[in-house]
Order: structure tokens, then sequence, then C-alpha cells
């Protein structure tokens, strides 16, 4: 977190629409890659140059403008310029800190979006931004990274299977939103997985490490959480709001997108809840165990504690202890010890201490 | 829950409309109902067959077609093109996963349910999906497994008692979501029990187990909790908002739906109060009740600790010990120490210890 | 509560409308009142028989018929077809479970109220079911018991002192209503006695049974809470929205009912907030306490368990063990114990450990 | 508390309208206070006789009635009477405990209003009730007490600095809301001290009374904080709503008031935060003060009691212990117990338990 | 906070818009500085005097006057008459313990800003009051102290690049109101930085001391919050509502401002959840410790009381002991002692004590 502040913070102070790039260069180079589409047929193109995307800007056909990487801002830029984006627009794209967001800019809708994915090696979240422009006929995609997200999107045109092909612009939109909402199913499987693991720990045997590992959880639920929230709110809006760049057709598949929206918000929140539930078990698990090792001191130090003072008495060295010479002084002595500490176990016994 | 979300994820990156079923398959194989009726007769028929559900469609009586299994994806198919439903609604048909929903598709309405019963066997609640289709004269219903949920409805067409031969096919979803509501009081009844139980376990003799037992509760109750709320807006979009296929008569009834769907939410919401207020109770009562041990513990210690290091003092082997050679050692050194341990005794009660 | 859900759970698959009666059988039979007047007069009957109560349907003079006792399905029935009630309304007349809540059948209003009092015997707060029948020029009303929560309206309008006899039935609507809510204020006073009987034993000398008292009122609130707080929303809709058996001099003094009806849930919340203050106080002052006990026994025993362990070096049998040869032996050892234990206390006291 | 709802429960069951007095009497006897001024001049009257005010009534310059006392019900009748108040005006005046609360009764509009001040003897917060009727060109205001915080109103009234000369009715009312208000910052910043008291407390030396202070201060701070909620929204209805006693000129300040009223919540809000932060880092340094006296006593017995459990052995009578028969016995068992000893406390200090 | 209120309780009673200055005294001497621009040129002017200012008042250019302590009441006053702000809006100018807040007058926009900034020295956030009066051609802010806040846009005026020449007086209130909001982002960064320490202070090593450190931060977090919270708000109305002084083309740059704001607030959200997490995990590993150490305590004690209280039977001095007599008796109760021990010790290890 500390970081991504001083990433922002380093940006305060300049005018709006001054382009720097604000985040983790996540690739090596920037790659373009163009998909133009109707019906009939796909042109695709895998673009070095940005200029080369603009020659399919007029055509009627459905143009997909893929771009990874986002930190060389002269792309970017030429872009901008090309597409008529505002410079809010384009600065938004670059800072990779913002909220997922929806602004209606008449000529274009600019969404942005937040890509979780699960980082094996860390065993992490990690959280990508993807900025989406909707045009009348184009779409065009910034991530940060080189995730192959889209792929089953790319291959549904290629493939022509479906409706893809035969819609506009605005499905296309929507079937890239759908697929990064999809991506949140993935994760939450993980993080299923990750409760699950815990959670059998707590009932076999909860040790230190369950705490961090719960509370590592937490904290991580904490951040995906706050990605996903302003999703729901975004994609509401597309569903009923009267933006003109959603066609009506488009609309009840929108719908969809928020049943599931509002089905990982759930999740989310079930999880918490969980995670909530398995932290103060843990605490009350702990807590009872340390009672029941207590008491056990409790009793045993509570009966031998009087027990050895008596002893003790006799382990005096006066020399005048008429006890010590009686015949039957020891037998007596133990016979008194054994009957204090029988009656003190009846005691606590009756007591239900133990 | 892992589970739920693999499933979930199964379907991730396909596109929309595609027809896979996600969740268990809890039945051997789908088996269809039809009863059609109008106020002067039923018809009913097993049909295994699903185009002979088909010959009722257009006829003014009402239609009733119960499917029990849905994994066989070929009828849902079909059923899905003879009525012309939506391919979303199909998909979310074989989902098992959907929250509770209302769609209005004009044509007909699409409503989700989540149907809980008591598994007697495995102490738990089991939550199954209903989904309902109403359309203009037929209602189609689509559970998960077998459960004989709707007898009721069925047997008060066949006898024609009460007024649903004589009303239109809004008043049987009406029935049906009734007999589910109600089935969540079934199963407020067994939580209940529960409750009562370990209520009771609780002011007798709280122990380890008891910690377990209203956490699982209270985790049963979060699911239920979820499965319950989205029900209530359901029920209440039926109620209030223009949905043509809701005709005015029936609306008083659901009406009634709406208020026992609230009864329930606040029924499950006094529970959870109770559960919370039982588990700071067996807190708190076992904290006491580790604190009266460690008092007496500690009572005793602090008494007996001094004294014996009295004891200890004389048991030393100097050679020149005065003490112990006046004739009057021993008893005075008796007196010493009880004189001090009826001090600390006499403190220990005037500071209110025991 | 498992009682509760039960009753209503032996209702569940019925069809709407079907009289059964879901609660206690709170009286040995159905008695039934009726008192007709205008401003000139009153005239009473104590009705055996429910036809006689229907002789006065359509004089203009209003009309109260009280009812005690909801059990004899065939009166309320028979009440329900003279005064045409729609089945859903009778149902809901007999199921004594009901949340507070108005209906609007334009004919008439049906509104359910809760009516808490004190049972001093069992100490706890019982709470019954009153449902009102407002029409055009009269009332119904239904109690459970028999308590005589309205025979101040009654002497009211024998006595014809104040407006009552000159205003319309919902005016005598307004009065029971209002009669009931001040009733929730002699069961607060209740509450608040024993808060403060709490209260003063938490400071004076906090038990176990302290405990036990504040959770078992802070369920009672609970409850109690439940059944006000829909009455709030209940008395607002009669204030503010179109009701047409209203007539505007009635409203000012609805009004008055709803700050009535605020007040009460502010109090309701306050000896909430209360509650939980004392619950905390309580549980930090039985810590504070064991604590001190601790500290006290950690000092004694952390400076006698290395004393008695030099004592107990020294009772060794070696015999070769040259101090206890020494002249000066005893008194020296002597002095190095009392020394180290002197400085532990002062070690101690600078630490602040008491 | 108690006494609170035992007052009102004693109205309990009375008809709407009858007066009777509701608090403590505050004051000996009843004085009224009549002012009248214009821009030109001012006129003022120590009326022992209510029906001296009423000589001002249909004159245009602005009459304030300042009514000290209201428990002698005929004089606020009279009033009532000759001003035509509606009767449940006249009963919430003489209910001490109503809420804050404003109402329209279109000839004028009647204020309740709680005003709290600091009774520095019993270091308590008391909280009077103060009612306000504004009428076109006159402002009746009902003290409990005889406390001066009109004072500053009159002043300016008499000085005629300032515009409250100059401008209505409505002015006045707000001047004397806004004195009301600014009383609450007078009773914030005596809490803001106490805070700042127990905070200083809590650093340098937090004992158990510093908890009772807390838990004082909380409680004290709900009630205060409920007397306070309402009038956010009484202020607010009087700014925006089209209530035609208050003009256009005088809603700025009103505004201002609201600022104000806003303002006191917040401090109050966080005043509550502070007290919940204080409380929670009392718990914890209690806690973490005897975690570390505990583990004190932890380690001290740790280490010892073995040690004394060997110097026990060899104080045993056995005659035949050769090891007590050795030279150099005694040193070896000396030189065992110092190894033990030191061991375990390099142990301890890895595991970094002290 | 005691302080604060005493200032605002020291102005209560007086009539509103009497102009005393409320807060600390932050900068020796009043400077004002006078910026006039349009596209062509910058005039700037070190104006000592505050008539010089309003020579700019009605040219087309845009004026900015910047003024740099608020104490001296007669510059302001000065100001406010030749400007004609309302009497609230100088007093509210002068009372620098405002909230956040804008108030639309029609002729001009007054809005409060809070503007924190982190002092290195005392390692605290501070917060100052900035107030800008937005007018059709010229901005004024007051600053409490002499922060070189503002800079940044001041020397975009000089330079000339951006838009901020070509655009009007709303603009420069936007650029303004950005670099404040900036300015959260360099305190927030500090805070993170902060957060980042402390956690791996958690987890290292977790002292007394974290726990005040963690404790200190959530209050100053809680201040910090208080006066971000209405910022939202404001800009919020700044966007949305029909406010005559901000231009069309202004409007999408205030959008950004208030994605900013709420980004700021997300942040905050997420810091104090962070902290609390942590709070939590300070305690419960702690706590931890504690238990460790303390069973470590109970399993040496429980394990060597009863020993040593067998070694102190047979040191007791009676005469008549047979077994100390015994050739075996030494070594059979050594075995029986060492017997017990390591049963016992197998006894803990099975139950997982340790």
């Amino acid at each position: 977190m500390a970081i991504r502040n001083k990433r922002r913070a380093k940006a305060a102070g300049l005018p709006p629409g001054i382009l720097i790039h604000v985040g983790e260069k996540k690739t090596a180079e920037t790659v373009i890659n163009v998909i133009n589409y109707d019906e009939p047929g796909v042109r695709q193109k895998e673009a070095v140059d940005i200029e080369e995307c603009f020659t399919y800007k007029n055509k009627s056909s459905i143009t997909w403008i893929n771009i990874e990487g986002i930190h060389e801002i002269d792309v970017i830029k030429k872009l901008g310029d090309y597409f008529s984006l505002h410079p809010l627009t384009l600065e938004d794209i670059l800072h990779t800190q913002q909220r997922p967001k929806l602004e209606d800019f008449e000529d274009y809708l600019f969404i942005v979006l937040k890509m979780p994915h699960f980082d094996e090696q860390n065993n992490k979240i990690k959280i990508e931004q993807i900025s989406l422009i909707l045009g009348p006929n184009f779409v065009i995609s910034f991530n940060e990274g080189k995730e192959n997200v889209f792929t089953p999107v790319r291959n549904r045109i290629y493939s022509g299977k479906g409706r893809i092909r035969k819609m506009r612009a605005d499905y296309l939109a929507y079937a890239l939103i759908d697929v990064i909402v999809d991506n949140y199913f993935i994760v939450l499987e993980n993080i299923g997985v990750k409760i699950g693991d815990i959670e059998e720990e707590l009932m076999d045997d909860p040790r230190n490490d369950t705490l961090h590992k719960i509370h590592e959880l937490k904290r991580e639920m904490m951040f995906f959480r706050k990605s996903v929230w302003p999703l729901r709110e975004l994609v509401r809006i597309l569903t009923r709001d009267d933006i003109s760049l959603i066609n009506e057709p488009t609309k009840v598949f929108i719908d969809d997108v928020y049943d599931h929206a509002i089905q990982v918000i759930d999740t989310i929140e079930t999880y918490r809840d969980m995670l909530s539930g398995m932290l103060d078990l843990y605490l009350s698990t702990i807590s009872n165990k340390t009672n029941e090792v207590m008491r056990t001191l409790t009793i045993v130090a509570t009966i031998f504690i009087p027990l050895t003072f008596i002893a003790g008495l006799y382990g005096m060295n006066f020399e005048n202890m008429p006890e010590t010479k009686w015949r039957w002084g020891y037998p007596i002595i133990i016979f008194v010890i054994s009957s204090i500490g029988v009656s003190m176990l009846f005691y606590f016994k009756r007591k239900k201490w133990f």
C-alpha cells in the first residue's frame, strides 16, 4: 500500500492530463494486437506499429485493439489523439491505481476494471488494471501485463460460434467484461480451497501459524473485496441508465454479468464471515486449551503446596519436637497428609473443577 | 463452498447460453410430470418424453410441468426451444448456484428460489435450487432432486378444494412459492429445537463441545440466511411492480407470502442474535469458572508458600542455630506460622477475594 | 422460540385462508363485548352470542366490538363473513405470531399490534397479540387473553369526558393504539427498575449471578424490541399515507402516538446500550479483580520461591558442607535471604507492580 | 432513566390533551417575562400575571414571552387558550421528557429543544427541556428551570446591536436556538477537558478507577448524544422545507445553526470514538501489565521449582545416600544446580521470554 | 480537542456575523498576493495593502487573491465589504474549526477545505483550513499558515503550460482544490510508510510500544478521516448540481477530483481496516506468547510440585521412619520419583500440551 500512494503522490501537483505512467512496468514492451471482424470473416494483425491500427477506424466492421503493456506513453498518446480521447481518460489509463469506474464521454465509454489472478508462486492474489474504450464500432482494451485473459473471447471470434460475430461492439465489450468477472470465480475457488485447508487445520490441531494464516487471508480478502465492490455499481449503471452505446439486445447479457458480480460479492462476504468465525473459533479453542492446562496446574498445586508445607514442618531441625519421637508419629502424619489430599480432591471433584 | 466455485469456475470463459450442468447430480434420471387443470377437471400425465408436454401449451386450461432432476441438458434444451425461453434462462436453470432472483422476460417470468430442508442423517441444512417459469397459462418448475415439496399443492389441485382450480397460472406460481416459504418455517423449527438444546446444555454444564456446536449452528445460519435474504426482495418485486403476468386478485396472496418472508428473516436474525448472546455467555461462563479456580490456587499458594519458606529455614542444617535448641522453639515457630497464615486469610477475606 | 415455529410449521402447506388457531389458548372461553355510542349516549351489551353484534353494523353511531379469546374459530368466521373480511385477515387474526402490521383493504384497515405486559410472577415480559379492524363506523378488537388493557378507553366512553364521543371510529382506533403504546412505557419502567438494580449490584459486588441477569435482560430486550420496531413504521403509515379511513382531525393525534413510539424505541435502544455497557463493565471488573489477585500471588511466589530454594540448599544432608559449620553461617544466610527478599520487593515496587 | 418512564407511565391511559406536569419541579414559582420590541425601541415587563402578556398579541412589534418554571398548569392553560395552541402542544410543553421535535401547526411552529448544562457540583451533564412557540409576531419560550441561558439574546435586544431589532420574530426564534446550540459547545468543552484528564491518567498510571471514569463518561455521552441527534433533523426541516413562518433572510442564519449542529454531532461522535479507543487501550495496557508480571513469575518459578526439588532430594534423611558422604558431593551438586538454572535462563532468553 | 471547543465556546452567545478569529495564530503577519492573468499574460503583485487588490475586480481577466494568515480581522472585513461577502462567510473564514463545506451565495461560491500536512518534527498530521471564494472572474484563497501548497498552480500560471490560462476562474478554483486533494495522497503515503513499519515490527518482535503506536495511528486516522469525509460530498455537489459558477468544460475535471476524493476515502478505510487487523493480531500474538510461557510453567510446576512433596516427606525428621533405614530405600525412592515424573511427561505429551 505504501508503494501505491508513493506513485500517486509522485504525480501530485501536476496539471491534469499530463501523461506519466504510475505503476509497475509489468511487461518488457508494448504489444498491440488488432482484430477486425464482421459476420462473414475475421482479419487480424499483430501490429507492431500503432499507426496500423488506425486503418480500421471508420469501417462498419468491428475492430478490437488489444494493448498489452501501458508504459509506452507515446503509443497511448497517439492512440488518444487518433480516437480523440479526453486527456483525463489517457491519464487514467496510465495510472494503474484507479478504482473500477465507468465514464460516459458520449463518443465513447471509458471503463476501468480490476482483474485479479492467483499468483501460484507467492500464494497471493495479484490485481491488474484493465481499461476498456468502447466506441460505436471499436473496442480498445489496455492490459498492464500480458496475462492471456482474453484468449477465450479471441477464440470465439475466430471460430464464429455463439453470437459474437453477429453482434456489435457493445457485445464485444460485454464479452470482455464477462471474461474478467469469470476470472473472479477462479480466484474465489482458490481462496475457497485455502479456507477449507485452514478449517481442517483448525479442527485437527490449531497452531500459532493458523492465526497468521487466517489474518493473512482476511487481509487479502480486504483488498480483493475493495476491487470488486465498485464493479457492481459500474455494471448496474451499464444495465439501467440510458447509455446510448449499449444496445437493447446486449442489456440482457449485461444483466447476467450483474448477477455474477453480485454473486462474487456475496461469496466474498460469506468468506469474510467464515474467516471471522474461524478467528473467533481459533481464539476460543486456544483459550479453552490454556484453561484446561491451567486448571490441571491449579488442582495439582493447590493440593500439594499445603502438603509440602506439612512435610516441611517436620523437616525442621528443632531438638524439641515431641511428635518426631513418637512411635506412630510417621504413620500418623502420613495418614493426616493423605486425608487432607484426598478430601481436597473430593472437594474439587464436587465443584466440577475436573 | 470450495466446491461451489470450482463448478462455477468450470464454466468460466464459455460464451453465455452454452448449456452445461453446474452442481451435484442429485437424482438418477429426469422425471417429468404434467398436470393440466381447469375448474371442471384435472388431467395428469407421468410423461417420460418431453415432447408429450407440448400438447398442452396452447390450451386455455392451466398446465403445470414439474421436472425433477436437471442434469439432462437435452430435455431442458427442447423445453427451452418449445417455450421460447431465453438462452440465459436455460443457463441459469442448469447452474444450481444462483442467488434467488426474479427476471421478467415479458413473455414469461423466471424465478429462482432456494429450498432448504433439514437432512436428519447429517444433522445439516441442505439447500436445493428450484426454478419456476410462469407463462400466461403454464408454470414450469425445475427441482434439483426429488424432494416431494410440492405434494400439498398437487393434492389441492386434485381435490379441487380452496380456490386453486378457479384461478390462473399466477395463483399456481404463488402456491408453489408459498409452499417453499412454508418449508423455511419447518427448517427454522428444527434450528429452534437445536438452539433450545444448546441453551440447556449451556445452563447445566458448558463444555468444549458446546462451543463447537454454537459455531457450527452460527455457520449454518449464515448460509441459510444468505439464501433467504434475496427472497424478500424477490417477493416484494412480485407484489409491487407492474408485472403484467401477476393478476390483481393474486397480489393480496403474494402480500401474504411477503409477510411470511419477512417473518422468516426476522426469526433468522433473532436466532443469530441468540447464538451470539449464547457464545458470549459461554465464553464468560468458562472464563468465570477459570477465574474461580485460579483464585483458589492463588489464595492457597499465597498463604502456604511463605509458610513453607519458614519451615524450610528451620530445616537448614547449620550447626549453630540457637532457636532449634530452645525449649519452646518449636511451639513458638508453630505459633508464628499459624499467626501469619491466619492473618493472611483474614486479609484476603476482607479484600473479598473469596 | 422453538414453540413458535412449531406452531407456524403446523400450518405449512395448507391453502391460505384455512382457519386454524396458532398460539396458546390463553383464556377459557371467548367473551364478546359490544359498545355502541354517539355523542348523546352509550349502549353496551355483554354479548354471549356473536350474532347480537351484527345489529349495530349499519347504524351511524360508533360500534366497538371487543373479543377476548380467539381460539373459537366459529366466532371469528361468522364475524368475518358478516363484516366481509378477507380470508387472509381472518387467518392473520388467528395466527398469534404475526409481526405488527397494517393492511389497507379499502373497506377496512387491518392492524396487528403486540402488547407487552410484565408478568410479575415469572418476572418476565409476556407479549400478546391484539388485532384491530377499523371500518367506517366500527372497530373490532381481538385480544388473545383477557388483560383489561382497554379499560381506560371504555371508561372514557362511558364518562363522555374528552373528545372520544364526539369523534368517529378512527379516533376510537387511535385511542386503543394509544393505550397499547402507553403500556409499553409501563413495561419499560419495570425494565428500568431492573436495570437500576443490576447497576447497583454491579457497583457493590458483582457476582456470577449478575452476568446471568444481564444476559437474561438483554435477551428479553431483544424480543421486546423486535415487537416494537415494526410498530413505528405502522404508525408512520397511518400518519402520512392517504388512508381514507383516517380523518384529518385524528391525524394530529396519531402524530402524537408516532412520537411516543419513537420515544419507546429510543428508550429501548438506550437500555440496550446501557446493558452492553454494563456487560463490558462487569467483564472488566471481574477481570480486574482476578488480575489483582493474580498479581499478589505472583509477587509472593516470585519472592519466596527462590528464598525457599536457598533454605532448601542448606537443608541438604551432605556431610561436607563447610558453611553449616561456620559460626556465623546461619546469621549470614539469614541476612543474604533477607537482602534478596527486600531487594526483590523494591524492584517490584519500582516497577509499580503493587 | 427509571424515574423518567415512571413519570411517563403515570400519564398512561389518560386521554390526550389532559394537562399534567411530568418532570421534576425545578423552580419554586413560575416567572413570566415579556419583552416587546421593534426597531425604534424596547418595552419590557416583569409580568407576574399571565393576562398582562396578552396585550401585546396583536401589535406589529415583536413580543417575546419567556416563562421560567412550567409546573403551574393554570398559567400554561390560559396562555394556550389565548394563543389558541393545540391541546397536544400544551401537553408536550408539560411533559419534560420529549425528544427534540418540530411541529408545524400552520398558525405557529412548536419546537422542543434540549439544553444541556454542566452541573459543576455533581460533575454531571444535566439536560433541560426548552419549548418554543413561534407565531407570526411573537415567540413564547418555556424553560423548566431558571438557567439564564437567554441573557445574551436579551442583551442584544436591549442594546440594539446586530440585526435582531430590524428583523422579524423568526429571527428571534433563530437567535434563541442559536444560543442553545452554542451551549452545546460549552458542555463539549467540559467533556473535552475530562477526556484529556483521563487520557493523561491512562498514559501515566492506569488504575481501576480509570475504567469507571471512562465508562461513566461513555454513558453520559450516550444520553447527551441522544438529546442532540434529533436536533439536526429538526434544524434541517427548518432550513429546507417550505415552512411559511420562516422568512427567506432568516434561512441563511438557520443554515449556519445547522452547520453548528452537525459540528456538535461530529464532535460527539469523535469523543465516543476516542472513549472507545481509550477503553481498548486501558484494557490492553492492564492486560499487558498483568502479562508482564505473570511472565516474571513464570520464569522465576520455572527455574526454581526444579532446583528446589533437587535440593529437596538431598534433604531426604535416608541413611544410605552415598553422594552425601562424598567429599565433593556438595560442590558437585551446587555446580549441577547452577548449570541447570543457567541453561534454563539461556533457553528462556533465546525464546525471547524476557 | 479540548482546545478546539474552548475556542468555539468563546464565541458562544455572540450575534452571528461578529468577526473574531477562532484558532491558533499560525503566521506572524498577513501576506496578500495577487495574480491577474489571461491568455496573453500574467500580472502579479506582492500586495501589502488590501486596497490594491480591488483594482482588478471588474477586469475580464482572472484575478487570484491569495491571503496567508487570517488573524487580521480588518483585512478580512475590508475584503468582505468590497466583494460584498455575506457576514456569515467572513465569520466562517475566521473560525478555523469548520467542517469542509460548500455554500452557494449565487454571486459567489464559498468553499471551506481542510489541508493536512505531515509535521515531520512531531511525527503528526496537522490540519489547516483553506477557504476559497469563487466569483465570476476571481478566486480568493485564505490560508491559515504559509505552507506553500499552491506553488505548483502558481508555476503553471506563470509558465502558461496546460490549459489554466485559457480557462475561467472556475478552472483556477478546480486547480486549487485538486492540489489540496493531491496533498492528501502525500499524507497517505506517509501513513502508509508508518503502517508498513509497524507491520514489520509486529512480525519480528511485538512490544508494548507497538500497541501504543497502533493506537496512536488509529486515532490520527480518525481525525484525518473526519476532515476528508465531508470533502467527498462537497465535490459531488460541485459536479452534479446546477451551480452556475462552474462551467461545463470544468465539470469533467471536477469529476476527476471526485474520483480522487473517493480514492482517498477508500485508502483511509483500508488503512483503518488494516490497523484494526493489526491490533487484533497484536493482541492475539501477545496472548499466544503468554499462553506458551504459561503452559511451560504449568508443565514444569505440575511435574515438580508433587515430586518435591515426596522428597519433602523423606526430609522429615521422624525417628521412626523405617524406609530411611532400608538399604535400597534411596534408590527405590529415586526410581519412584523418576517414574512419576516420566509418566506425567508422557501424559502431558499425549494430551498435546507441548
